[in-house]
């Protein structure tokens, strides 16, 4: 049957065996679409390197059976980072994005570059040596941060909440004290990679959006993370909605999503009408309770989210939406307002086969997409001589 | 200056050769990040195929001169279509995009694919007779069709104005006459291509709207075509608007922007009031004329196409929006009513290097991008041996 051939990347080649199951040259050029001289010479690489290795041979087809590859988890392993408002987490993980050994310390991210990226990379090594690992089996680093990132640097740019990081260099710092690549993200971006790898791998064209204090997307198309002109891609949190258009948002603007829908906004709306509620974390104990008003407004609010993911379905067209960040502890009242509104506003084509779900990782989608951040640039063999040399 | 090192695949480095300026081994493995075996492999290789040339070596800077290489865009043509509601356009291009020759036919689309392809078959075959080219000179087809189009296959899906082409097997059609890779996608789609490669070449993350009959959005992101899960990513004729919710829409729902901001929609609105308007060109018409209401009905569709095109951008944070389509002839008044909104409500880092234009290539954006789809295909090496091949 002819096709409508598509451009396939190298990196495809490695996304394949990242699964972990055995794959013949033949098999990983089919799936690919590379021509087979580049399949042998990038598997020749992979060798090499140790990054794979041959397994048992396939079943004898009548000829003489091919060789099978498969990833070598064990061959290297990275360090994830996923620094918060107030807490750091550090995480090993082997080229599987299995988490091998993981620490979370109470760090206020205002406490400047220096101090968390510190303490981050003395509990990196230190998790390292309790492995039994030496220093130098750490291929890349990967690090998430709460705000926007300049991706080509990975300086975190204007941050809001994030005194003293503005256009600080994340990666060279910390190559001064871990000599690997790093690589620098937003929170929220290495979150969608996190939760896809971890419950959705097959999955190519996902938003993962975090509702909490503020609300944010990562988006993931055609498998990979989508930045945008600035890296700001995703941030949702300031997109009108229908609903009270007057309620004040501290960007400036007024009926922002995010001044209706976070958990301070709702925790805000249900004070004003009388019930103990200062922040998301009392709304999610409301709801717990049973508080019907408490419910109705998160139900509410997932409307209003669902308002703009309507819009996000119409643009981007995701097989999945999943809700993560802390209001994602109600997260059944928040998704059947958003799915109320996503089902009943888009077209059938875009929403026949649209999932939307909560998130599974429990809060940990970021620090398991810091990992496979650095694991991805680790697998890519193209990147991987020009950016392991340090000067440039 | 240690950076956040990003993936580069293989055809950014034929991405770089295309412009047809002459670039050494040494600058090609600079500029895509890839390894210099890599690149002394690939230009062999292209060199093999006859797609690029050495060019005169650059200045002796003491050593010996590196060779330098450049696009041989006359190696192979492409044969770009695009099929509309009632006409189709058939072009040749050689390889740098530039249009050789090109033939308008009055062709309904609703007659059906075998009429409609047919001809453009035939249209193709003779200007590339026309040219005193032979057949085996024709690298690639590309094909534009006004509905939706399942990427992996090349078949279009439930396209509303399209009878009889509900999956039809485009590609396989063709290449019963063509023998070569046949590319499908919706117009606007490739209209992005075709706007992007003729006015925008270095843009890599952009809109084209196409504001006539219907609304739709064709989203260039990093460079690549974003389709989403079903091929639907862009299709923003079906968002909902602030403004008169209650506005009935031929898909079911109320207050789309399509029954609002469409060009038969403002006509609607404007015979309402007693004008002279049955459909998109009256309303260009009385715009032309000075028409005051007509002005200020445009002004406001600009405004509801604001606001969806605010939200995209904050998820998509492109760096430029062409608007295009038969209303694009009143551009001015359409494009003004768009900054209006989207600068009054993105954020500030999203809309500081936004550039919103009126598209330059007076309607043949999507034929210029039928083209650029078979080019880009012509040029992507790691496709080309398996994708050459048509049986399967």
């Amino acid at each position: 049957m002819p096709s409508n051939p598509s451009a396939g990347g190298v990196g495809e080649l490695f996304q394949l065996l990242r699964d972990g199951v055995p794959r013949t040259r033949a098999e990983l050029a089919k799936a690919s679409g590379l021509a087979r001289s580049t399949v042998a010479a990038r598997v020749d690489e992979l060798m090499d390197r140790g990054l794979i290795r041959p397994v048992a041979d396939a079943a004898s087809t009548g000829g003489r059976p091919p060789s099978q590859f498969a990833l070598n988890p064990s061959a290297k392993v990275v360090i994830g980072v996923d620094i918060g408002a107030s807490h750091t987490t550090v995480a090993v993980s082997d080229l599987a994005g299995t988490i091998l050994a993981e620490q979370t310390g109470q760090m206020e991210v205002a406490r400047g570059p220096e101090a968390v990226l510190g303490w981050a990379v003395e509990t990196g090594a230190s998790l390292v040596r309790s492995l039994d690992l030496s220093r130098d089996r750490v291929a890349a680093v990967g690090v998430g941060v709460p705000g926007p990132v300049e991706h080509p640097t990975g300086r975190p740019v204007n941050p809001p909440i994030m005194p003293g990081w503005d256009r600080f260099d994340v990666p060279g710092w910390v190559q001064q004290h871990v000599e690997v690549p790093v690589l620098v993200d937003n929170d929220v971006n290495i979150s969608a990679l996190g939760e896809r790898a971890f419950a959705w791998p097959n999955i190519d064209h996902l938003m993962f959006v975090k509702v909490g204090t503020g609300i944010g997307a990562g988006i993931i198309s055609h498998g990979q993370l989508l930045r945008g002109a600035q890296g700001t891609a995703g941030d949702i949190g300031h997109v009108r909605v229908a609903r009270s258009a007057d309620v004040p948002c501290p960007c400036g603007n007024r009926g922002c999503l995010e001044a209706l829908a976070s958990g301070p906004a709702i925790a805000r709306e249900l004070a004003s009408r009388g019930f103990p509620a200062s922040n998301g974390g009392d709304v999610v104990e409301l709801v717990k309770q049973g508080n019907l008003e408490a419910i109705q407004a998160v139900r509410q609010a997932g409307r209003d989210l669902g308002e703009v993911l309507t819009t996000s379905v119409s643009l981007l067209n995701p097989s999945l939406i999943v809700i993560g960040g802390a209001m994602a502890r109600v997260g059944e009242h928040l998704i059947a307002g958003v799915r109320e509104v996503v089902y009943t506003r888009t077209t059938p084509l875009a929403s026949e086969h649209l999932t939307i779900a909560q998130s599974v990782t429990a809060g940990r989608a970021a620090v398991l997409g810091a990992a496979m951040l650095a694991v991805e640039h680790a697998l890519s063999p193209d990147v991987l001589p020009q950016s392991f040399a340090l000067s440039s």
